[in-house]
């Protein structure tokens, strides 16, 4: 990068918010994904204002950026893979309002999702989406992949409550969407439009987000399956009764393994535990959702049903769940967690695919997922120094997608496309949609300098 | 038009399902709006494939095509402005699939909002949203206009439940968009691009909505209030208490008064009733949720709190608002019914400003809103061959909007921009975004065919 540049950055925002020091490149070359490709230099932005002037800056230049929070993703979307410059907004970290009337929080992108929550709990209210890295993900991540979690079947994921953003354009234009109020039907839905879109149509400045009354009453239960299958049928007819589940996950037989080899949880050796909850203002209401999805569990071939009769039972029963990351990832030297989503009556195909196709090509696929919703975030475990073994994760993975797809699924719940899924965007938008996408992108970024290389985009950039 | 396109067209769809009978031409000149204009041929379309040829010809031939459900829309989105054809779709009306297990339903866009819900109905589901004109819309101007109504508060607004569509766009290409899962993280949401965007973007061929458990149990109540002012800040502390209404409607003194003249329901000639209702699956949740309002009501200088013991009670309040469209406009020989919102804290200012603007204008402004989201529709009532009251309608209506805006709020709650609107685009949305809606316009649209003159997008078409 020329000194120029770099001159330009540090009159911009402060020679102290600038930086090439090797170790700040290499960590801000990776986020929570296996990519890598090291920026040239990384400048941390406080203000619109002056993310304003870098991205008119590098549409003038065409120097490739990429917005970064606490690059938390695990798709790659965070990874300055043409290099250049990576604008880090974990600094832009404040709450600048919280109002209970309007139902709505503004905040700046960098604030992290737990601590909004940690700030509304105590006045009753929530920001319901619970992604697993909430206690260090930025909300600006959040909405620039439209992040989910484990509540998605009852209360959405981030779009359903993004109602207008702050957003900078490559070549520095400022521009607000969407509105302050409960609904609004003027003008296209300019908002949505960025939410997901993972930094690649423009950068996040500030977020007004709805927030909801946080439901005071819980109950949670757990139930294990001997067949993989009844489990996800199960799962299929607790939705089709109209319950409401406001948690519905699934934890599989080499998940359980894993977690009883690391822990000392001792879980039953079956091929399937449910961990569920019902929520509700008054406990009548969690009771009634509780009972009905019980009732389906038992029907659905459930071996044992066990309650949370107190919060350290329920909390109990959550550690398995929760264990789930940190024992898979100590089983091999490399795991990659796959985010499929099917609909929920493809959920038992699903699961039965994924035994078939870890039996096909000799690979433990351990499995949990939010099953409400149909997502399954399978993981491949596996030793990258085996060439062998590599080549049969590939061949695995193509195949997993197809069969999604095929299904009527979706590459990707809640992490995003990035660089992970960016080859097979094809097999899931048509021609059309694809071609759209990327005039998209060429209509908000003409040089594409913003976050470039993600998402196959690129095949109208000459 | 010349005979050829007439043949064209005859060709297309077959000769019974085109027309240009002055009946036909007449019927299909407006919408619910004031608006009017005559097209120059009406053709409906049974197929997807008959839209995608239609939309190949107008692309090709620069013909102004203007695609239409019921036409119950108030905003003149459905009257055909610049000539040219009508598209009709309200042939298009089957409900191609009810999948329960996957809480989806995939529907043609002439399928009536009412007509779904009472299939769903006896399956325990519903597709919540509920307009007022659902006995006769349809659900592709529901998706068009993204239509709320009254019970958005709790359950969100017709975009909160597509979840993907095929869209035939200008030129003739046919796209899927979105997913039939329950969330998606996957390239960007084109989906919403299309939902709310009147018809100026592409013809919608297939929609694809989310479906929700039906609440079994439901309690209304009804509350007078001697001060407008004190109703709309019941409503904001209602909101702020984390209470949560299925419906919180307003009936103020102006409209009932004009009830009481054209009916026999004898409302207590108070300022303004609050009408709300609470719902759950058990008896206890709608219980504490209603018992949570009406303590708030009373808080806030209610009057008098009338319960519903019976569904015919409830029927009965019910009565006075639904009676409010009627009556109104019976009033005069003119009336306009507007839909501005606002955040919720700003009800109260915007209930005092309607009063102030009454006043100063020498005009009655019957008003009913779902003030549980802030939307109100007061409205113009007026006659048209006076001049002066004519001018004072224009100014008072002008000065509404400014006031909408300057509070915070939106031109459009759920009625769309259309035509009445549109010379008011720009006070809303800034100037960046005014021309990013602009570009997108003719990104899908170059030669401008598809529904034009509509939300004033067409500062870019030379």
């Amino acid at each position: 990068m020329n000194s120029r540049i770099i001159e330009f950055l540090k009159a911009t925002v402060g020679a102290a918010q600038v930086t090439n020091e090797l170790i700040d490149l290499i960590s801000h070359s990776t986020d929570a994904s296996g990519f890598r490709h090291r920026p040239e230099v990384v400048v941390y932005a406080t203000t619109t204002e002056q993310v304003s002037a870098i991205l008119k800056m590098v549409h003038e230049e065409r120097i490739p950026l990429t917005p970064r929070g606490a690059g938390t993703n695990v798709s790659g979307e965070a990874v300055p893979i043409k290099g250049g410059i990576v604008l880090d907004l974990s600094r832009m970290d404040q709450i600048l309002e919280i109002s209970l009337e309007d139902r709505v929080v503004v905040v700046q992108p960098g604030v992290i999702y737990a601590d909004l929550n940690h700030q509304l709990a105590p006045l009753g209210f929530a920001f319901p989406p619970d992604p697993s890295s909430g206690k260090v993900a930025t909300l600006g991540g959040n909405v620039a992949t439209n992040a989910g979690g484990v509540r998605a079947s009852k209360y959405g994921v981030t779009k359903d409550y993004v109602r207008g953003l702050q957003v900078v354009l490559p070549g520095g234009q400022v521009m607000r969407t969407g509105t302050r109020t409960m609904k609004s039907s003027s003008g296209f839905n300019l908002t949505q439009l960025f939410v997901g879109s993972e930094g690649t149509l423009g950068v996040i400045t500030e977020i007004t987000l709805k927030i909801a009354p946080k439901p005071t009453e819980t109950y949670t239960a757990m139930a294990t399956f001997q067949r993989l299958v009844d489990a996800g049928r199960a799962v299929s007819q607790i939705m089709r009764s109209g319950a409401v589940p406001s948690v519905l996950e699934i934890v599989e037989k080499n998940c359980i393994k894993a977690i009883n080899q690391n822990t000392d949880l001792n879980l039953p050796e079956v091929e399937a535990v449910l961990l569920t909850e019902t929520d509700g203002f008054v406990k009548e209401e969690a009771l009634f959702q509780m009972n009905k999805i019980i009732e389906t569990l038992r029907a659905n071939g459930a071996l044992e049903v066990r309650w949370a009769e107190t919060a350290a039972e329920a909390e109990a029963l959550w550690s398995a769940r929760k264990s789930s990351y940190p024992v898979i990832s100590r089983l091999n030297n490399t795991t990659f967690g796959e985010d499929i989503t099917v609909p929920l009556s493809k959920v038992p195909d699903m699961l039965k695919a994924l035994e078939e196709l870890g039996a096909k090509y000799d690979l433990i696929l351990p499995t949990v997922g939010h099953l409400g919703d149909g997502n399954m975030h399978p993981h491949f475990s596996y030793d990258r120094t085996n060439p062998d073994e590599v080549q049969r994760v590939k061949k695995a993975e193509k195949e997993l997608y197809h069969k999604t797809i095929e299904l009527g699924g979706t590459l990707s719940g809640e992490h995003g496309i990035g660089l992970a899924k960016a080859p097979f965007m094809s097999l899931e938008h048509d021609p059309v949609a694809m071609e759209t996408m990327r005039a998209l992108k060429k209509m908000f970024d003409p040089h594409n300098v913003l976050n470039p290389g993600k998402m196959n985009l690129e095949a109208c950039h000459g």
